[in-house]
């Protein structure tokens, strides 16, 4: 059998149905499916994508049979309608759009008035009794036609009607009469023969074959396939062409055309909104040159028109079930709907939407979740620069953590501090930051860097606040007396910028913006997520206040409490500093006991924050260096305070240098070499867990050791630490539950995670580190050719932003299976900036994790992924 | 059944045999052995480790059964012999010995003339007719069972003994008459009275058993605990007990007492020798009071007894198949032996020894081949110090690359070459050598560093050029003004010293080196290695030097021709540097033009070297930074030489600063940024390649990519290069064989192996780089810590000197299983410093590689390795 190549639609007779959208694009579907459902569609035929794709594939051919089938279709139209197309008395006209399955820009798009001539402009100004729409429209036919299916520069057009107008002493096209339209469009079409060499084809099937060889073109034209490319929409056979007889919204007063929603796109709100224009066509509308009226004036002006547009509103939300875009036109007082589809919105509005439907029993619960994406929540999530802003950017960087952020330049940490101490906001500008910035970096509206990539420093603090990052930004250059240039333009300290960290752009003034709303509504979709979750939601969090904070965004627990940020804070540096200095155990001993007491503020500050919840405390990962100070002016300082000559501090600081510190003596490392830091950290931890569970906390400390590579190391500690901690519930006599597991961080973890589970508790996979070594990145030095391969196709995106499902994520699934096969209910969670990302949250369900962890912003996205991997596991699972 | 606890030997009756070396220990199934083949053995009866392991396990108990048995067996010996044990008239002596199943140092070795008590020397000395003999045997037996047996310092005695020859004016035991030996013999038992509160035990099977409890008690007594923790010695139950009639060699001028060894144990020449003492008993030998006569004058002295005694030799060896070391003692001319063992011997004995007895017949290909430890074959390749020389150690370093060397102290890389030049030999002292120092290495004799481990710079260098290096020196301190001290002491420029890289030692001044000899048998030995040999052997090698010389050590190619060294030489490193300092790839075009020729002729040399051999050349490997020098005032000068400024210079060398360069951009990646210099490498060898083919070399050229971690860059480098390749062709219209594989180096690289095979068609495994990321440690700071791990027994070694078969191990078997997945035929070899080590070598055959690679002077000991690896293969299958 001949495949089919043409689908009739009419209220009469439909073979199309809006399932088939590969098929017959999302537009024709829709069109099959609305004329079906009995709406007043004018009708017409959809040539399949399938006909384009064997077009492309044969030398721009028609595939056998599609010539007829187009016109016996043709033929069925012309006798539905009583007209012809073409024809002097009364003539049929087309439009013809194109429509693939999915909506994309950098096709042709559409002609209006296909079917108009010479002659037959005298029939359609008979039979509508207006010479001058007859006119107008062959007008606009020329120039569409001439524009997109014979490529003739639009502008060429407006030229010729720009000179017209002005010589008729006119501002808009509507005030044009007959005349002068006759004298443009004889116009026009001597620019047809001037640029083509050829008439401007007056036989009306030459012209429908001519607009669907176009579309079909537009397919494979540059900006198509580049668009294709960027968005990586891949599967598609081509796009399929709309041929449907064409109404008129500009035949006088009772005739007009306009778009509509079903609901309010801007903020969600179920109200029935848009804008129309009487007397005129679709693209007047667009166009701007009259004022839209809003939809609620056809109210009083056309009760009936708009009571049947409002019935069909619902009709059509009901039926698609998601918000509808609709596009209508009244013809001499009789209304016709020509296109819907699902509308798009604000994420706001996204969340609204779907948390009300539900209520409405509209969608299922499911549906709700899937319909928003996590790049949507994430928007929600930050403040922002209003969308309708226009703006100067004077540098890009990379996006390193989302929103926006406007303050003064100040370019060191302490300054920041201090400024924002007396309430100015500022932005903290460093060519990079370091663990000692953290205070700054606190202080900042955000952060702005000059190298340093997606997962520097500056970049996985910044996520870890909240707080707008712009990373890497070549064209920043710091001075060293207190300026910097951007793009060569020179700034101060105190100039004022905006950062859009979703973007990475630098704007060199003060934006508005909009301040992030976590309404109601937000809250009742989250609510719908978490129903559909199975796999926890973890936070990574150093203090109580981010501890507080991650809860409000819903994080069951902490999978991520770094202690060494604990370290820098206050005096504590410098009782961490005397502790690294000291000559012996004895000496480290004693320093130790000075940070113990702080420490173990700090977990009563957390534990009392996740009451109810489990919080994993890693302990010490950094190489000690990481706490010396590097210049010699800050050795001498550090010299006197812990009253060790300077030449001595010097000769330490030597000693400790590493050619690689990432695969140096850190993590378990350092707690083998010195286990009195392990014991003083499990002893504070296990001391504030005792504090908290006497005032009624319920406390579930889990202590990780880092960095473990060989189930020895492991072997070697636990005893340690447990040793100590029976200590503590000896002296307290009072004993809590706890937990000793390890980070999964280290290839080789993963290798012999069988014998590891044999004496740990729980598995917290580190996939920051993880991916560094498994592809040998450093994640500080990557930068100079991550953008490189990820553009030349060599990898398909930065694997320390998703992570890498088959290398890294054969090491994870590795992990698991031979952790599980010992300790069937191991625990198993993931902790780096995975955590937070939606494709790497998806593997982390398919691969069995308990949770995942994320900063505390992240946490929502990550509550929302997790929920949508379920879904998607449980509908695969149905198939 | 009742265990059997206690084995009869005799010449009538013997219940063991040599294959019950568990069971009897080492000496006890060689006396059972003999006495079966007729020898003249003692007769006696050995107790089991068995009940040594029943002892040691019920809390020094007997196990039941025990001592009825030895009474059983005691009295037949008794009746055997025709005398009782103690017997006043005509006492039965025996000896009591240790022995387990490896011999051991530690345990309570021997009591001879036990029996022996106040009434029964009279017997002795009346049935002997020699009553000095009779309280000479008294005297030495109260000796050593008061000490060995009661615990009483040997000194005790030594005093006691020695104030009695002053007082008696005489200098040996063999000048004190009966009387003085009576004094002493009194003397003696009030010492034991002194000490241990009790007598003398005089009843003989009190002495027996004490005997006995004494040699169990010894197996776990600290020296013997340690001496198996030490040498990983494990699995043993205990030590059996030997109790055998005693035969005397000092009941006067035709007894006597010597060893003997069946070929000669320094040189391997097949001569019977060893020495004897007439009138003595066996540790008048070993006292060294009487200086023993060589065993060729015995042939004069007793001529019947050399001739039995060389027949026994001759029965022995045939019957043990291997060099036997025996004990002998004449008894009043009749010849005993009491004991054989499988004989000690130099390296270079042991290589001659083995190739000898293959050709007599006397033993087959292979076990010859497993007679030689590859330990034995280094030391064999590398100059020594004369064992025999006493020496004062001022330093201890790491023993990093083996051999000793003598010579003037150099602080600078420039120094040694200058002073080598002019014929002096130095030793480079360096707190660390960096790339830029190999001349220097290569001119000096050995090298002495302060910092870095076993696989530092220095150490990996050294091993490849076969040179002396102890690394990691501790004690070393350079200081700048041209001196150094080592442990205080202070040493100038061109001072002596002598360093001892097989044990790490530092001499504070010249000794005797003995060169190796590479002989005949040596050869000979070789020959017989590759008949079972069936992986491959390559070598390490940048030069047509290194190629050449491993070529003589048998090597079958070259593995790794790292490519980055060639960089360093004369004025290439202008260039180089002009390269990485261009702008543009057309600046990089030209800066490589000029390196290309030079290139070029580096791979015709060692394709010539290697001719009818594959040579592996793996492409630019190390981060561009490792080129540009790091001072600023060697930064002004190379300013100059490339007409740069020098601020430009300073910006970019740290623009190419790396935090991690071990993870940086090193590798393909910086083919994949500049494909120019893969370009230009790919150039330079198939040029050299059709060369040397026109010139009738057989040139196997194997272009390598290393640092592979995505099958995406080899599937992008590929075409790159044979693109080129094809362009050479063309150009010279001539085509050589060629291969274009990678390393395997990238721990994803493993995982994703079967895709990379997809392109790729050899596999070459770095392991030095897969340890690193695996562990995620750095070879330049592990260690820090990875001596520690050692000894905590967190590692079981150092995982850079023997291949971590648990996790590296695991990836490589993986990398291998999926990369023959895609390609049956994928050859697949390795090239880190594994590919010379033995263990690691037998793990490469395990998984089926093609060949190792390894530095020239380990190409041996690779040889004898993989060699040895396929034996056990064959004989573990045959089970």
């Amino acid at each position: 059998m001949a495949k089919k190549f043409v689908y009739f639609f009419s209220q009469q007779e439909t073979e199309g149905k809006k399932e088939m959208k590969e098929l017959l694009g999302g537009k024709g579907a829709n069109l099959a499916e609305m004329s079906s459902l009995g709406l007043p569609i004018p009708p017409g035929f959809t040539i399949t994508t399938e006909a384009c794709a064997e077009f492309s594939s044969h030398g721009n051919t028609y595939p056998e049979g599609l010539r007829e089938e187009v016109h016996t279709q043709l033929e069925k139209l012309e006798k539905l309608m009583g007209k012809k197309l073409g024809d002097a008395e009364d003539p049929l006209l087309v439009s013809v759009r194109s429509g693939a399955a999915v909506s994309m820009p950098g096709m042709m798009d559409t002609v209006l008035n296909l079917g108009l001539n010479d002659r037959s402009v005298a029939g359609l100004a008979a039979r509508s009794g207006n010479e001058r729409f007859a006119w107008d429209s062959f007008r606009r036919f020329v120039q569409m036609f001439g524009d997109v299916v014979l490529g003739i520069a639009h502008h060429r057009f407006e030229e010729i009607l720009d000179a017209r107008k002005n010589s008729a002493g006119v501002t808009t096209d509507v005030e044009l009469d007959t005349a002068q339209l006759k004298t443009i469009v004889a116009e026009f079409k001597q620019l047809v023969r001037d640029v083509t060499g050829q008439d401007f084809p007056q036989e009306p099937r030459e012209q429908l074959w001519k607009a669907i060889d176009a579309v079909f073109g537009s397919w494979n034209n540059d900006r198509a396939i580049k668009y294709r490319a960027i968005n990586k929409i891949t599967g598609m056979m081509g796009t399929a062409v709309n041929v449907q007889a064409m109404v008129y919204g500009n035949l006088g007063d009772t005739s007009g055309t306009g778009v509509a929603f079903s609901r309010d796109a801007a903020t969600g709100e179920n109200v029935f909104y848009g804008e129309y224009l009487m007397n005129a066509q679709g693209e007047d509308v667009v166009a701007g040159i009259r004022t839209p009226r809003p939809l609620r004036a056809l109210e009083e002006q056309q009760p009936e028109i708009y009571r049947q547009l409002d019935e069909y509103k619902n009709l059509l939300e009901r039926h698609y079930r998601d918000m509808q875009d609709m596009e209508f036109t009244i013809q001499e007082g009789k209304l016709f709907i020509l296109q819907t589809r699902n509308g798009k919105r604000t994420a706001f509005a996204a969340v609204k939407i779907a948390a009300d439907m539900v209520k409405e029993g509209l969608i299922s619960n499911r549906e709700a979740v899937m319909r928003i994406t996590p790049r949507e929540l994430d928007m929600l999530l930050h403040p922002n620069i209003d969308p309708k802003q226009e703006y100067e950017v004077i540098g890009k960087g990379l996006p390193a953590s989302p929103g926006a952020a406007v303050g003064k330049i100040v370019f060191t940490a302490e300054k920041a501090e201090e400024m924002a101490a007396s309430g100015e906001k500022v932005i903290l500008v460093r060519k990079e930051t370091s663990p000692e910035d953290i205070g700054g970096m606190d202080a900042a509206q955000g952060i702005l860097t000059a190298t340093g990539g997606l997962t520097s420093h500056a970049a996985v603090v910044a996520r870890g606040m909240g707080k707008c990052c712009v990373a890497g930004c070549g064209a920043l250059s710091i001075k060293n007396d207190g300026t910097c240039t951007i793009s060569g333009r020179m700034f101060r300290e105190g100039d004022v910028i905006t950062l859009n960290g979703s973007t990475g752009e630098v704007i060199p003034k003060a934006l508005p913006l909009i301040q992030p709303e976590i309404s109601g509504d937000f809250e009742d979709f989250m609510k719908l997520v978490d129903k559909e979750r199975t796999m926890g939601v973890r936070t990574n969090a150093d203090t109580p206040k981010d501890s507080l904070q991650a809860r409000t965004f819903g994080a069951e627990g902490i999978g991520l409490c770094r202690t060494e940020h604990m370290f820098f804070e206050g005096d504590r540096i410098d009782a961490v500093r005397e502790m690294i200095l000291a000559e012996d155990t004895a000496g480290r001993r004693k320093a130790l006991a000075k940070i113990l007491p702080m420490q173990e503020e700090d977990f009563v500050g957390i534990f009392k924050a996740m009451d109810g919840f489990p919080v994993t405390i890693r302990l010490l990962d950094p190489p000690l260096h990481e706490f010396l100070p590097h210049s010699d002016d800050e050795l001498r300082e550090l010299a006197d305070i812990v009253g060790v000559g300077f030449d001595v501090l010097k000769r330490k600081t030597e000693s400790l240098h590493e050619f690689n510190p990432m695969l140096g003596h850190r993590g378990c490392r350092l707690a083998i070499t010195f286990p009195e830091i392990a014991e003083m950290q499990a002893e504070a931890i296990i001391r504030a867990a005792v504090t908290v569970d006497r005032q009624g906390v319920k406390v579930l400390p889990e202590i990780m050791i880092p960095l473990t590579g060989t189930y020895q190391e492991f072997e070697f500690l636990k005893p340690v630490i447990e040793k100590k901690v029976e200590e503590v519930f000896a002296t307290e006599n009072r004993r809590v539950e706890y937990k000793i597991g390890t980070m999964i961080e280290i290839p080789r973890a993963c290798l012999v995670a069988d014998r590891i589970a044999d004496t740990a508790e729980f598995f917290s996979f580190g996939t920051n580190d993880l991916t560094q070594m498994t592809f040998g990145y450093s994640r500080d030095d990557a930068g100079v050719f991550l953008p490189d391969y990820v553009e030349k196709g060599i990898l398909p995106q930065d694997p320390f932003q998703v992570l890498d499902r088959e290398g890294v994520g054969q090491l994870v699934r590795m992990g698991i299976e031979k952790g599980r096969s010992r300790r069937p209910d191991l625990k198993v969670g993931i902790c780096g900036e995975h955590g937070g990302e939606p494709s790497s949250v998806e593997f982390c369900f398919q691969v069995g994790m308990d949770y995942v962890s994320c900063s505390p912003y992240r946490v929502p996205i990550a509550r929302l992924a997790a929920a949508q991997a379920h879904i998607k596991a449980e509908e695969n699972r149905k198939k």
